[in-house]
């Protein structure tokens, strides 16, 4: 007998027919003589619509109201899950995030949560209980809703389990697990059984966007066991999803390299003719800093005649802004030749722990891209990935080449 | 300065358009220099619409997780309404109800509230702001969340005046008021510029339900001056609309009738042949409130030959399963010759608080209908109405006449 909590996304519980669905998985669950805490996202559309009301009225919603309103989203969901249960034979009671409580800050819209108060859950699972706690919200110190933030069900979810020590936390969603590649681009990629928490970050992070990056960086920080898996199988043939591990060496003895990644949403910057001084990356990227303006990749390159370029990447919706603080307070300042940049780029990543006792990933990589005609304009590494930017016309090529040339078609050994 | 309590219903909140409109309006009593608390009902339909949602998931939703869902309608408007009075440049905080806290019992979907917690909305108005309460729901003891029943915002705003000694309890509504009859049927109805408390009771049951009954008396019992008024009128020069008091000195110098009031939603069951003996009324009615049937107006006749005839209206809804107990379990234990009855009546009435201390009126009443050939089959009596019950097909001439016959269509002196 185990304690597993169970979190459904908005598609699972998008109709009264789907959350009935999810009330006979949970059954299902619940007859196998485990306890459980089921952690529902707001029905598909809801969210949406009750911000799309706050944003006919203000421009600029307060945050405080706002998430008084987005709340209800959730509030709605455990209501009628905990009926649903009701009508399947089960004893069922929800929990508003306040009722919990799941104490966070007060930034409302993205919160934080600081402490989860697990002693009425307890008695309510040691009664036989459901326990069906609304994700996405919780409850400052006075008394005020908070939100988490977009996705943060997935929070709630793993926060929930890591406060009772879950043996398991469940994320369904409408994928059936973690691919090597995205299923749309490489019809071969294949379902992983177990992938580590590091790859997963790398993963998500890379636009395989199936957590929620907070959620898995929660679960890695107090030893959740993570699993993906679909609400959308048979509910007496469920799969086995895929299993998010803390631990590596059972891992490692199976691939070096867990999945490709590609991420569209970046644009690339590059300030040419730069004299090459100490303090030149600071006087470039420093104001893009102070703009808000997050920056991925950077690269400087080898000085000629103490003159240098200088490249980064930014996400495609600040590529203007980052393009205009630049023009107005970077370009004459350090005295530079030229701004140019490139929206039409994408990032193709390799993931994989093994990589940290394997060499010649990176070549064999270069190598693949190359025997295609794909140019490399940029390169950075991690210990577990290897990412390029390259043009985005050859992003699907260079997924499906590289999901082949690393064998990820193949049931590994 | 005072301090108001405004309610507005569902259709004063039913789009963003009409919460704008009503964040203007409290603007408009801010700027007078009053303190305001705003108690808003759930968007219009919204309500129906969540309890629908439960309705399919199951036909007994559970009455604790049917107030989880159906209170967040009202947390939506509390929310959306704060935004809006922030854009009309006011200072605004929402609560709802577990969040002020109006503590209610654990009767859940009709919960009664036992006390409401004060001191936040007091520093809140000593700041300056305007204090949105979500009507309709409370929390328990337990901190689950309760709901009043239907209409139960009135009933919000009326004990949030009271426990605020507020100065006045504004009721804002698609009405502009309480009318000498409803002017559908007779135009040339008057609005009431008052109205005493006990008129108002007898109006709201008899069918002119401007106003919860619960709502009215709570007010009475804690003396809150009450006013219903109109959200569609212009925001720049509203109505005085209707103020019902609990003082009836003013009220009876002024007319002696207040209104004419009528319901078509009753039936009228006969037992006939029914041998007069002491219990015979119990024998017969006793079985009716068991089945949990309530019984409004009762009549027996003078006994001949030591047999009477026994009539009584319940609700027209309740009409054949009345008809059934009595079939069932009375006429063959009782001795009753047959059991008749008739669903097509109505029922008309003529209220008014200066009865007390004027005759004739009933008399008036009599001679009025009989003149129309209007026959009565049915009359009872209180302090302060005389109601007879009537064929259905009469009841619109019946209070046209009634209203011309007491001159409510005159201004009173």
């Amino acid at each position: 007998m185990a304690l597993i909590v169970q979190k459904y996304g908005g598609t699972s519980v998008g109709s009264t027919e789907r959350i009935k669905n999810v009330a006979r998985r949970v059954a299902r669950w619940k007859a196998m003589g485990h306890d459980l805490v089921v952690v529902p996202s707001a029905m598909s559309g809801e969210t949406n619509r009750l911000i799309g009301l706050a944003r006919e009225i203000s421009a600029m919603p307060d945050p405080r109201e706002l998430d008084v309103v987005a709340s209800t989203g959730e509030q709605v969901t455990i209501g009628l899950l905990s009926m649903a249960l009701m009508e399947q034979g089960l004893k069922a009671k929800s929990y508003t995030g306040a009722q919990v409580k799941i104490l966070t800050d007060s930034a409302h819209t993205k919160a934080r949560i600081l402490n989860i108060e697990e002693a009425n859950m307890r008695a309510d699972l040691a009664a036989g209980c459901v326990v069906v706690v609304a994700g996405f919200q919780g409850v400052d110190e006075m008394g005020n809703i908070t939100t988490l933030g977009r996705g943060g069900s997935d929070t709630s979810a793993v926060a929930l389990a890591a406060a009772l020590k879950a043996d398991e936390c469940q994320i369904y969603t409408d994928v059936d697990g973690v691919y090597t590649a995205d299923p749309r681009i490489v019809p071969e990629a294949r379902r992983l059984t177990t992938i580590t928490f590091e790859e997963m970050l790398e993963m998500a992070s890379l636009g395989s966007k199936v957590l929620q990056i907070r959620s898995v960086e929660f679960a890695g920080k107090y030893n959740v066991k993570l699993r993906v898996l679909s609400s959308f199988d048979d509910v007496d043939t469920p799969g086995e999803g895929t299993l998010i591990t803390f631990e590596e060496d059972e891992k490692m003895e199976h691939a070096i390299i867990s999945g490709i990644a590609f991420a569209r949403d970046e644009a690339k910057i590059t300030v040419r003719g730069v004299p090459d001084r100490p303090g030149i990356a600071y006087a470039i990227l420093g104001p893009v800093g102070d703009a808000n303006i997050d920056v991925d990749m950077i690269i400087q390159n080898v000085s000629v005649d103490g003159m240098t370029d200088f490249s980064f990447t930014v996400h495609r919706n600040e590529y203007q802004k980052a393009l205009d603080v630049l023009n107005d307070k970077v370009k004459a300042h350090i005295g530079a030749l030229d701004i140019g940049g490139d929206e039409h780029i994408a990032k193709v990543s390799v993931v994989g722990v093994g990589m940290r006792s394997h060499v010649g990933i990176a070549s064999q990589m270069f190598r693949t891209l190359a025997e295609e005609g794909i140019n490399i304009q940029m390169i950075s590494t991690s210990e577990i990935k290897i990412s390029v930017v390259i043009d985005e016309k050859y992003v699907e090529l260079a997924v499906r080449v590289l999901h082949k040339a690393f064998e990820l078609d193949q049931q590994p050994a």
